[in-house]
């Protein structure tokens, strides 16, 4: 659509055209409330060859996805045409999408299949989108499976099943550690530790309604839920090794960082591992080197970014697949959400205002935000 | 010498009978200069099937070894039937005995071989000793090979050896960084990876004779020599990526910890590698998690005890016959070193004293300390 043409056409729906490609998207980095817009594109051109069409169903807001628009995080988007001079970047990594189209010589997917990007920053805060067939894994047997569920498969649940089985070759039986427990990523250790047989040890944030927190953990399989309070009793190593039977716990999963990871790796047994893929507390990871040296501990980071990148499309199929069954199964539940619709008979800055008003509060929702970008075509 | 004649013999020089099995011994944690003691041990009997009589030609003393008597180390050594009532300790770790008589079935070894112990906590600050054959290492080819170089093979260059090639796949030119250089590991590091055609960048703490230091770390094949001031300097990683090239820097060797470690760490690679030996600085590692998940960091700790625990004879043998290679090539120097000699002649009162001196000032030396416990026989 030319410039020309593009004023004429906004003319004459000026008040109520329906929008059938709106994305979120920033031109520059800093606050999302601030710097967030929804902006209408031209329709989409049919797919050129090796690339498809999709329609987004539900795409996730990830606190990553913040960090990347404020702009502290090291992957960044791809810049795109906007609708004026300037480029913009359209927000979100992760969501669910559905196949209208496919470009010649495509046969890994076809119409109506649901897929998802594993590419980084893929922009997927979008109704519609044109996407090279390479960087979409077609989702199998949906059966079972929710949109909710598919919109987000792709950073948590994996992240989540890579650090429980790429770093310690646990047995059922054994026990797994980890805290921010209610964190996405957490909730879904939990599940996937569950349905492998291993038990896991839960640390959350001490709060008020507690008692709820630790049933709903213990619902979804969390064998033990105890806050970082717990951890500065004296006498708390005993109860663990007493609760273990003086197991050696060799896997630990951090998402926190600061004085209360460090308490906890001392949990942790000989030979132990403690992966870390985020740190909540925004404090260093901080380790006696002893350790290190006598307990053998191995500290990594998981970036499940980087995971993508290093493997084979064999290697993310094989583990989507892993992933679907255990939600066919019921053993990965959707996570917590809240799905807010951008309707398409909303104007842009109707939109705009309804978007940045959710990321007014996006940090406190302790849901998963889900954008709905209604789509008419 | 039979006991018949040397019972005859200890009579006729009561005041001044000759030492032949000396050892310096504790039997309560304490700091080494007021708790040790020498003691002298009836004579070794001759050796049981499956054992072997050494005569200790040098044993080092290594700075765990005063831990280990302090009682803050976590392997102990083994009581051992003092000539008292009560047991006692047997000091040091590190030590080249020869041998002087082989038991029945023994064949990894005989008679003047020159042989090192691999057990943790051998206990070789003692003139003779009978020793399970098992735990005995061969030193093969001795030739070029010093007593001094002997005495110091087991713990400090293997250590450096194994954090060079145990965790990171490098090729010739690849660059090493290390803190602590001028410790006796460093120093094995230096010339160890010179040796392999690896580059290193060393740092030290900052002296009035930094020049001298710096000099003699470039003889042993340092490219590098910077302090820990210079980690301060906002430009210094831009230095360093000048005098690397870009080169991404893989391996780091750590046995200081604290804010100066953190700083070093940042200035290595994706995908790097971080060992860390000790802790002089008495501080915690600590480290942004962002290293580790967006910069693949991996943490670990080296203890070649360890080592020696989870490895076969067939590839402890192996490296030694790598370290030995390497000295005899001059590729691996004597460490800067006194010798202390404990004569026979002395009495155990005088003995000890004389030892307590030396651990009244061993950690200022700089230069590593060997015993040489004299025996008659």
């Amino acid at each position: 659509m030319n410039a020309a043409f593009r004023a004429r056409w906004a003319r004459s729906f000026s008040t109520s055209r329906l929008r059938s490609n709106r994305a979120i998207v920033y031109s520059q980095s800093g606050n999302p409330a601030e710097v967030l817009s929804a902006m209408t594109f031209p329709k989409l051109d049919p797919p050129r060859p090796s690339t498809v069409n999709v329609k987004f169903l539900l795409s996730a807001v990830n606190p990553a996805d913040i960090n990347v628009i404020e702009g502290v995080y090291p992957a960044k988007p791809q810049l795109v045409q906007g609708t004026g001079s300037e480029g913009v970047y359209i927000g979100g990594n992760e969501g669910l999408a559905i196949v209208t189209a496919v470009g010649e010589g495509v046969d890994s997917v076809k119409p109506n299949d649901w897929v998802i990007s594993t590419k980084a920053q893929a922009g997927t805060w979008t109704a519609v989108k044109n996407i090279s067939a390479e960087e979409l894994l077609k989702i199998p047997n949906p059966k079972g499976l929710s949109e909710v569920h598919g919109a987000t498969m792709t950073v948590n649940p994996p992240t989540a099943y890579n650090m429980l089985n790429e770093f310690v070759d646990l047995k059922p039986g054994d026990w797994v550690i980890q805290n921010g427990a209610n964190s996405a990523v957490g909730q879904a250790a939990i599940q996937i530790a569950a349905a492998q047989g291993l038990k896991t040890i839960n640390f959350v944030r001490n709060r008020d309604n507690i008692a709820d927190l630790v049933q709903r953990l213990e619902a979804l399989g969390a064998n033990q839920v105890f806050t970082y309070d717990d951890l500065k009793d004296r006498e708390f190593r005993k109860k663990i090794a007493a609760l273990t039977g003086n197991a050696e716990i060799r896997l630990g999963l951090n998402c926190v960082g600061g004085p209360e990871t460090t308490q906890m790796v001392k949990l942790l047994g000989n030979n132990a591992h403690l992966v870390s893929y985020g740190a909540m507390s925004k404090q260093p990871l901080s380790f006696p080197t002893s350790l290190f040296i006598f307990k053998n501990l191995t500290a990594h980071g998981f970036w499940q970014h980087g995971w993508y990148q290093q493997r084979s499309r064999a290697d993310r199929e094989d583990l989507m697949r892993k992933l679907v069954n255990l939600t066919s199964q019921g053993k990965l539940k959707e996570p917590e959400h809240k799905v807010v619709v951008i309707p398409t008979h909303e104007s842009d800055e109707e939109a705009t205002a309804r978007i940045r008003d959710v990321f007014k509060t996006a940090q406190s929702h302790g849901k998963k935000i889900l954008l709905k970008l209604e789509s008419s075509s």
